[in-house]
């Protein structure tokens, strides 16, 4: 699997960005440790998942490519397979819930993919899918319950750890478990003895009781601010996450604006609430980091703040 | 003068962050060029004000470090200065007045400075600073209107131009003129037919008429968010500034939010009004960018967002 990783990271050289690594001194005082945040909020599309997208889409076999491919998604991988398949010249179909965002909506069109939307139920995602597969012969892309997915994920933990070193400690999000397991295969492939730390929301627990049973626990709407991390695992990153992972910590929502606001005032980065999550999983010191060098990988920074510059634009009416 | 600034860029090596340079693909369509970010938002002290600081204070004699450094600065300044005092172990005092925010007053106590309050007006700041200078000795750190303080803001441009190469113009805000002045002896050193802008609120366009009239307008109580730009140039900014800038350009109040929106939303960086400034200038297109390689100093990040936070907060709740 970590071979993979490694072609994976050759793939999406010169199309995906390589990410800066920061630092805060300020956050490594307050947690005796040595800090290394990968910052996939300044990723094409604003997050990570340009990785998986093209590592799946650059392996299509021709015919594949002259059919096109679909996926569901309301976030942040509806806009990184349309820009995926954009940049390989690829028809892309976005099934999106009708209350996706607008901002979400326009950019995904705005990368070229055709958006049909669907009904706001989990279940009626696959249900819009199913037939226009069946009628178009489109190849899924999952989010994140697919190897190629999986892979491209993982190039951003192969990235900070080639540049950054052993690290003793990596924190990831996990939701669905496409980032999280990606980053546990480039990690023990690189550096088998760094603990792999699963971070999520407290009122999403579906990975860490999953994790701690053995079976998959479904996630049944989740009131969590992280809507990036409201999804269950799947088959393949359940499994990839029970053999490489070795530890998943909760978090509450208050301690994940906490980390926002750090991230935000301090290190001047906007990050959204599913990215804020790793770094929560710091501060909650349910890991003891004392003396310890960590990687924290930031997932995305994709928040829309209407509110916050309408606010300023009155101000100087 | 350019011999200056290449020896603070050896004396601030390894105390001020190294800052990294960021572009934006849907930027460079927008205007047709290739723009290359400073982003001093992620400097020490969240702005381009520590390389100044930390270059004047490391030229004081013995005798001026035992006795002390003051200023008189609400904003940035204040911080740079206290921070560049703890680290070289000289005792800093900072005029400060009695309306400034809490968070920056706290931050500058934070490092270690002595805070002593003035009055709100401008004329305040001098009558609290004159007596202290008199009883104490300490040495007077001006924010901008001081050789060695142009010299340490002028290596940002001298970072930006060595990694990225020749540029043919270079945008930098400019308020009392430190930053620009800086900015020209560094460009013009490195790379003589690049032409320096400077960017300026319209509402507070001092400099932009001192510059086309020859003598030195003053600011009076200008309105703009802009609050870093809200200074007068001095003696030594205008003259330097009259000698070695090509063109100044003012920006609306919009304009400057529209830039900032921009920094946010899609570079997801966060940057206060002032340090958006520059990439308003661009956005003006007062100057016509078409097809060319061009610099955007950004000058700071530090804006507080308590109320950002408490709304988020009140959500969970």
């Amino acid at each position: 699997m970590f071979e993979e990783v490694k072609a994976a990271y050759q793939r999406i050289k010169g199309v995906a960005n390589h990410t800066p690594v920061m630092t805060s001194t300020t956050l490594n005082k307050m947690v005796n440790a040595e800090c290394f945040f990968k910052c996939e909020n300044f990723q094409k599309i604003g997050a990570f998942k340009i990785r998986g997208a093209f590592n799946a889409l650059s392996q299509l076999t021709p015919e594949q490519k002259k059919k096109g491919v679909i996926t569901h998604s309301s976030g942040n991988h509806a806009q990184a397979l349309a820009l995926a398949a954009k940049i390989l010249g690829i028809k892309a179909v976005i099934v999106m819930p009708e209350n996706a965002s607008a901002v979400k909506v326009a950019a995904t069109k705005g990368y070229g993919a055709e958006v049909v939307f669907c009904g706001p139920k989990p279940e009626d995602r696959e249900e819009a899918v199913t037939p226009l597969i069946k009628q178009y012969g489109y190849k899924l892309i999952h989010p994140y319950n697919d190897l190629k997915v999986i892979y491209g994920a993982g190039t951003a933990a192969y990235e900070l750890i080639k540049e950054v070193g052993k690290l003793d400690y990596i924190f990831s999000p996990v939701g669905g478990g496409g980032l999280l397991s990606g980053t546990s295969i480039a990690t023990k492939g690189l550096s088998p003895s760094t603990n792999v730390i699963g971070v999520e929301p407290k009122n999403a627990d579906d990975a860490y009781r999953s994790f701690k049973e053995g079976r998959i626990f479904p996630s049944v709407n989740p009131n969590t601010i992280a809507d990036g991390l409201r999804t269950s695992l799947g088959s393949i990153t359940f499994k990839i996450i029970r053999e490489k992972v070795d530890e998943i910590v909760t978090v509450s929502e208050e301690l994940i604006i906490d980390a926002m606001q750090f991230l935000w005032e301090r290190m001047k980065m906007v990050v959204e609430p599913s990215g804020a999550v790793s770094l929560a999983g710091v501060l909650s010191k349910a890991i003891d980091v004392n003396g310890k060098k960590i990687g924290i990988i930031v997932s995305g920074g994709n928040i829309d703040l209407p509110e916050f510059f309408t606010h300023l634009r009155e101000k100087i009416a």
